[in-house]
């Protein structure tokens, strides 16, 4: 040991940790044990916040219950304060996909709140007489009740955001969906012409899609709230003192501002996944719809000239390195690709959830690694596909109209008023012939001009309401 | 054309049809179109009621707004409650996975109603001048609504089976936690011996799970209850006259006593499978969860002689073609399967959601044949786990409080009363010397006997309550 | 017990079967264990077959090493042969979806083929004395070596199906590369228009892809042909003789016609389920880009007037219940449908091969499940792919010139000549003003007309070969 | 603009970027559309480096065919080959998650070296008259070229990287089964007792799976030396001159010592990622492996007195926060974790692949990601598995022997000598009872004492030859 390190002392035998940090010989051993990714766990500032949470609310019940004196706990609290104020994150070294059910992250929490307490207290980091990281950081507790509660705070938090992202998405395609409201256009069906709409009513699709996932997200982060601290290593809350499950409860929800509730049967709780299955589920749910969203708008966009060239997006960079004034929808390409990347992250979930055994899940730190990546990867998506996309789309305004007018779908309007089988061939004519329907259906003298006018007003064809003879102008070519 | 054929005549021309088909020629073009699996739609029985009952909706719907007489509409209306009834199953034949979204099966359902309609009312199969396939039995919808509403009546008649079905299951694990209550075991984590608990404690974990699961499935078919029937083609509700979704979604209602609504934004409601997506998700929930339970059991029940030997298995089967009087966990390893199969369809559904475009998802066939498999497979499984296995559990009661009484994890309990380092150092040696904790903490002074003894009574050590001295006997080689 | 059945007798004790039926007391008790899909293994006839050729390939092995008499190797084997034949397939009635690792369907052909023997040897069908299921039929072998190598052999007789139908639909797209090989039309790239190419070229990588993957299918089919026949039950060969394996595999090599080789460690061999996780990777590839070139078909083929309409799939059923004269991409639906069930089998079987533990996969039944309907089905779709739509594709060859000529794309052609720069100028003047790129390339002077026109030379443009003067006509407004 | 800043221009506009960056406009306008995760493109330092080998080929090959001066073509390839040394890697900015088809990663690459070679002839940054990203960098290339090919080069540096950890995690594996040669245990099949076997059997099958599957990565890298450098925009090449494209392939070759060929369809090549599908699908195949092999090491160590504890694995921390003693498979369980990633990698992976349309696959920058997380992440895990559990692992020889002398399963070795019948009552006696089948045989007269003992030599029952008097000490209990 040199002058720059100093000794610790674990199951295993002694260590040296350099004298400057505030982890300790656990943690010293986890990094050696998990050199898989290289990303630290402070690279979820979210999961250190609800950890530092979580060990302030244990040192209070612990006080509470007469288990630490005044002073000790204050320390220890004001140790988790420093951590939730944004201080020490640096300190959270150990690897964020590592073996042990999260109980390196949990004894770096436990060694970088104790040595931080030393500290407060007036003595050296190490000295671990005065406040013990497992003796009295951890007290009362498992990682198998910490890391959870810990895990699902973060999570609360993270979906937060998202909910956020997903309102200033939901927005953007509203405001477009206001803003297309007349712009008629046609709808269609397995990439084929159907019967035609307005492009605000596609556009709102995507905004009425996203409120829908975020009522599902709230209500999948709703489950999140049951914790099972207090449950210790298994459950049936083994060290942990009576009253102690309710109070840390009491103080954590008081600490996080969240409605937290200790599941009925922490036996139950301290081994079921089910909660992040769930939210994972509801991710790809998002993920699923964000996606054929972004298909959409990459679809409608093509062209310029061989495309459908319906909408245009704004141009954010230049295309390609070759072509030369081509531009490409780089924004909903990159959300596509996170959707993919959340998709992929279900299965991984999935299988860390089926792989958990007896009365434990050991997996959970793959758990939280494809959660957090999932939560802030859709949450930037939606950001960045609302603030510089969406909200900078044009619309074609006269082709889409043009394509109306032009196309064999109209003869669906008349449908029940030609039947089915006269609709079918005038159809098929209007398509060999290259004609318009309207032309073909006065000339068979299957309806009069003025009622076939009628049923082609813009507004009764796109169904946004009823079709009186005030609502707009009629189609060219129909008003004959 | 022979004695035992009829014509029917489509968009490309005429075919042939057998005389005795209740289906006609849009049929006829399907099943050569689609010879993917041998699996017709008659194999979803949930389907071809559900469709029935749709059907029959509408025209009652139809016949209230005045667009069908009496007569014909009785007719119409017989014809899905045969149906509806069980009978005429056969005639629909169409391939589970198909092209068109859905309109196959639709035009399916259309030709078979039609034509037995039309016996009903004296005439000939085929003679659809009075009534036709289209444009009555389909009068006022398009596949766009019909098949998705379709689609969500069998999807929630399919989930009430699977709801009982995991109410026996839980019922069983329940009935199990109850006769275990008292019996003692080591409770494990990351496999490792952890600290003692009841095997009730375990069981009731598994119905604890499946209680849950079971409120999150409700949950997920309540979201399917909203229906876009009255959407036509694309969600503008072209074609069907005011009032007709209303008329429709009530009758509905009525035929199938489901609180059914209709969504605020048909469009969106059209082209949106988010609520597949979710109810899948939670169906790969209840897999997930499933299978972990199936792995306990088989983990719990390996041996006979050289493993863990904590519970038996009921024996249905011999085990082995080769090694006599083996018994294999053959029930769960079922289940396990089954999960799997679960698992993997919610990936061929989130792909099918996800490759949705514009105003229709035309994979919805798929979703409906991975999701039926989905939700009756896991029925079946939940049931035949229940009466075939955990019934029939019994425990190695005796083997097992002597686990206890062997272990390591005992210290556990005395860790908040010696300290972390000295329960360390007591493990250590217990372990090194193959000795028991009891005895080393005596031999070292560090507890007098009779707290020892307080402290090592089964209630409270596997935290079913507070440990008084007259809960139960304590644990051998305390007493001392 | 009545007339109509007989008494069998097991492990667990008595039970009736059926008089009339091959399979007994094993096959009955798992038929009543594993209620799960309701399909019977004779749904896999390559099984089947496979299972029968792998158990006269053992009774052929046992008879040459002297553990069978003449007489009863030959009743078996004729049994073996008629089942082989196609006979008594309908006796194969244990569900698909099993537990025990296949013991059932060994017990199952077992079981038929010991009473059809005795049939042959003029005993009663149960009279097990004269030859018995498991030391007659089952003589040396286990389940565990015996399924995972019937499933090999079928595997490989499907995988067969399968290679001929995707040279099917290989051939299919080459002819139409041939047909398209001087359509001129615009490449793109995200969906924005490029630069220009061939459509026969385009349709040149379907056929191209289709080469590679039938390459990557073979070598798949390749790592299948090595079997475990000996193993017995773990890999250890206990109860087989020497010699055995070794015969065994020669008689079946003889049998199939296919070049099996034993595995050089048996208990790896047993245990492991790579060759199946890598057969399956590879159909899911073969999925992934079967449905990338549908979804192209469909892009293509969009329209009639809103879309791209490049190209006209033929049509092969009405489109729509409402919308007269649609006509929608059907098949190429049901082939993405196909795709994402492949694609979720993936999953399936990659959980399930994951699964196994210790000497043996229990799970091998799903593995079976899902891999027989994933090659079937991908067979059954490119066949049908094929036939009923590649065969008739026309392209709108003058639409597709003239997008080219009216395209952007161009001026990357004279990138090099003009540099970038000056290029996306010129690239820039045309999208905002909607002229023509050659137009203001001659305008501006950045070349003189004939180099223009030389350049711009269609074969040349679309990359077939140098752009000599004679090769055919320029591009429209270059010329001047 | 101020002092430290530079003004750059595209297509767009001008910016400013920072006077001491390398990289360039297009690179600033990347960083702010894709803040997605937050992680450079300098991450994967394997990719880094096989750009600048593009490039630097790409360089020489323009050189050689006279569109590039010498000199101007030796700054660029002294800038490629600073990078290669590790120079600049910070300067390659882009997010791992980008729209654009890799566009971004492209621009980033030339605006840097551009940049470099700039300063490397005396210009200053910026002053791209000089050496221009575009028009010299990026000459005779396309990002749908350059960025496939380097991805290409950069996966099979990084397979090498897999393949030697993997080889060092089979030779740990391997000197386990020789280690354990002679250690007799009881082999299980669906976690019941079999037949016995040996350790070093268990050990040698995971060393034979891990060189199988080293076989398969080779093969797949194999694929992945097909590359596209020359096809430019979509693979007709334009742009590039005769003699381009085998010109840089073999510079390429040259520079890499990788033996690459080009594409014999390079429109096909182009759009195709059915390599990296494959790969990816081999590295999952790798992944269910591992995992396997992982839950064994875990079931087997499981314990110390309530599990199989038949092997031991190296304690390398303290297992529990709150256990005392307690020591957890640590290392197993993160390669689990590493496992489930890479199998969820490979979904996104796919549904990347299948999202290509037309002639380019747009979202090549998420299967780089995840690719490339994948196989570092398995090399990592492979490595640490050796160097930290699998070396270190011990066995309880003596209680393994006491479980195959004490289990029932011995039963199965001589069924062929006193058939299955009277094997199978003897099983069920001696299940019963709890007494030994050595005795119950004996007892009853179904061998004689010798033949008994003779039959149960353990190196017989291992199948590790044969069985002769020399080999090794009978079983206790048989030789009476």
């Amino acid at each position: 040991m040199t002058a720059d390190h100093r000794r610790e002392h674990d199951l295993l035998g002694d260590r040296d940790v350099p004298a400057d940090a505030y982890w300790g010989i656990h943690t010293l051993r986890a990094r050696e044990n998990f050199p898989i990714t290289g990303t630290a766990i402070s690279a979820y500032p979210h999961l250190i916040d609800a950890l530092a949470a979580v060990k302030e609310a244990a040192v209070r019940a612990n006080e509470e219950l007469g288990l630490l004196p005044a002073d000790k706990a204050d320390a220890i609290a004001a140790a988790c304060r420093e951590i939730r104020d944004g201080k020490l994150h640096d300190q959270f070294v150990v690897d964020v996909i590592q073996g042990g059910a999260g109980t390196s992250t949990n004894m770096n929490a436990n060694e970088v709140i104790a040595n931080r307490a030393l500290e407060i207290l007036g003595h050296a980091k190490g000295d671990y007489r005065h406040v013990h990281p497992n003796e009295d950081v951890n007290l009362s507790q498992s990682t198998n009740d910490v890391y959870p509660t810990a895990l699902k705070v973060a999570t609360i938090s993270a979906v937060h955001g998202l909910l956020d992202a997903m309102a200033v998405l939901r927005d953007a395609f509203a405001a477009k969906a206001e803003e297309f409201r007349d712009v008629l256009k046609m709808g269609r069906t397995q990439l084929q012409d159907a019967v035609p709409m307005t492009l605000g009513q596609e556009f709102s699709t995507y905004a009425v899609m996203l409120e829908e996932d975020r009522s599902r997200l709230a209500e999948a982060a709703l489950l999140v709230h049951e914790i099972n601290l207090g449950a210790t290593a298994i459950g049936t809350g083994l060290n942990a003192p009576a009253g102690y499950a309710e109070a840390a409860r009491r103080h954590l929800a008081a600490l996080t501002g969240l409605p937290l509730v200790t599941a009925a049967n922490l036996v139950e709780a301290t081994q079921d996944c089910g909660a992040f299955v769930q939210m994972s589920g509801v991710l790809k749910r998002i993920a699923v719809k964000l996606s054929k969203s972004c298909n959409d708008l990459r679809l409608l966009s093509s062209g310029p000239r061989a495309g459908l060239a319906e909408i245009n997006l704004p141009p954010v960079q230049a295309g390609s390195s070759i072509m030369p004034g081509k531009v490409n929808p780089v924004i909903p390409e990159v959300v596509n690709q996170v959707a993919f990347e959340v998709i992929g992250n279900d299965v991984t979930i999935t299988m860390a959830a089926e792989a958990g055994q007896l009365q434990l899940n050991a997996f959970e730190p793959v758990i939280l690694h494809s959660l957090s990546e999932s939560i802030t990867h859709l949450g930037a998506a939606c950001r960045t596909l609302a603030e510089r996309c969406v909200s900078g789309i044009t619309a074609n305004t006269e082709a889409l109209r043009a394509s109306v007018e032009n196309s064999i779908g109209l003869v669906t309007a008349l449908n029940p008023h030609i039947g089915y089988t006269a609709a079918t061939d005038i159809a098929k004519e209007a398509l060999a012939s290259g004609r318009g329907v309207a032309e073909l259906v006065l000339e068979k003298g299957l309806l009069p001009a003025d009622r076939l006018t009628d049923l082609l007003r813009p507004a009764g064809i796109a169904g946004t309401g009823p079709a009186p003879a005030e609502t707009g102008p009629a189609l060219a070519g129909t008003t004959a």
